[in-house]
């Protein structure tokens, strides 16, 4: 790849636009497009070209970029009416940053190949700080020469920037990384409601055990938010279920069994259908305090 | 507290045998008693005396410590047929360090009152690597009189003393200990599970995840002997049931329904039943994986 690349970004959200910002900052050409065309004004502002669709972004572009909400999003823009991948030159990357379902990036890859198109899954984790201040981390799968070729772009991204195997395996990481947060987080906010119910000082009992085995990113995050009564997203509720529906599905087709995913699944529905679907996922600790009567924490 | 205290321990297993030792070593005078009396030998040998009953170990001692294997053995020792608490002396401060139940620690704390004998639960966690190195975290409950006077003596025992409030508080801290982990360990195994069945690299796969928000102590510590089919103890799963049963009783009686706690509860009864008692609690990764027939960890 030359050093200064023309790249079509699809999505400009809380996101892909500070994403697609760093891209601009690292000197390279962008076209973008997002179906709601006022979140793109400020990256045009700063020197992208705006596409009045998908694929007039993809047309010509050495790479393309999408950061969408959905799995259905993913194969409507790329596959479907958005016409991505068929708008793309033969030689060009894409890459799909939207967390979706590993079969669908393996479908895509395939379909792109079909076109002489390199594709790669390239889901982060971070969230909407690690997307302003380029610290995400990105698990990508794909071929090793797509990887290669496309690493200038994702490390203008990301601190973390690793191929984790073939088509959807950058997908199936960020799968296994929500599988393990999941589960964590019941425990995280069951240990908090009984220590409240049990009268005990939170602060000093959050303090004894985060520094030992029962320590954790999600107690040591959450745990002192949830203590002041701040349910503030740092990863929203409706992500989390999103995620963990793509999760179950793929394990399904798998023939794995995950009891307590389905059970974090289910318990995160309850949390949503408290009006709590815009809140952080920390907001499990007042849905599993209301399941049993338990005043706290105070919202 | 005068420097050379006479103290009366009852519990010399693999737990209790290190921890008394440190007492020893620490000057103290030593009575010992242990159900089994060829694991007190050792102690013997370094200069503790043998008593042929618990209370024989408890009479005119300062401090009495207990290191049992359940409620049901603290309650037979401590109130029952064992005659610890009515044959100490008044002054005297009885220190039970087992993983008991917080209600328990509350009668006994009462019944010692009467007695003018002072009281603490006081259980540990770090395992019996930490009961050898001295290392222990305790969580105490009691009167904060008793837990000054009490304190020198825990300082030979643990690296972490903190007094948590009333009598129950240590035990309660410590169920809230539990609950954190039990949910979390099956995040960790069925991530794992998942990841191994989508065909990832787990070395890899766990460490991109391990840095990040699924980062804990159970998989920075457990994934990599999962990998390597290690289901050696640090904590045995039996034991696991026996502390999840308490915190699942103790949340009964206080009326908070904990789901996540009792699907833990109920998948380590299924690694019990497997065989898998005395191993490790990493353990049920192999009995999620017969689950789903997957053929990971080999064991």
């Amino acid at each position: 790849m030359t050093a200064e690349l023309g790249i079509g970004w699809i999505g400009t959200g809380v996101m892909g636009g500070p994403m697609a910002g760093h891209l601009l900052d690292g000197g390279h050409r962008l076209a973008v497009f997002n179906r709601t065309r006022s979140r793109a004004v400020e990256l045009v502002k700063r020197g992208a070209r705006w596409s009045d669709s998908p694929a007039e972004a993809a047309r010509d572009a050495d790479v393309v970029c999408t950061m969408l909400g959905t799995p259905a999003d993913v194969r409507e823009v790329v596959l479907g009416g958005g016409r991505v991948l068929e708008s793309m030159r033969p030689g060009a990357v894409l890459i799909d940053f939207t967390t979706s379902e590993p079969s669908l990036a393996a479908e895509i890859h395939a379909d792109a190949a079909r076109r002489g198109v390199d594709s790669l899954d390239a889901p982060v984790s971070g969230g909407d700080v690690g997307a302003r201040n380029a610290t995400l981390a990105i698990m990508v799968g794909g071929d090793p020469d797509a990887f290669v070729r496309a690493r200038p772009v994702l490390e203008l991204l990301g601190r973390t920037v690793e191929l984790q195997g073939g088509a959807g395996a950058g997908q199936h990481t960020k799968m296994t990384n929500q599988l393990a947060i999941a589960a964590g987080m019941i425990g995280v906010c069951e240990a908090l409601i009984y220590a409240h119910r049990a009268g005990l000082d939170l602060e000093r009992t959050l303090s004894t055990i985060s520094g030992g085995a029962a320590g954790s990113w999600s107690l040591a995050n959450y745990g002192p938010r949830l203590l002041r009564g701040d349910l503030e997203p740092g990863f929203k509720v409706d992500h989390f279920i999103k995620d963990l529906g793509i999760a179950l599905a793929e394990a399904r087709r798998m023939g794995v069994s995950l009891p307590g995913a389905a059970l974090a699944e289910q318990l995160y529905v309850a949390v949503s259908s408290q009006g709590m679907g815009q809140k952080g996922t920390q907001s499990l600790a007042v849905a599993l305090a209301r399941l049993s009567q338990v005043d706290w924490p105070a919202t």
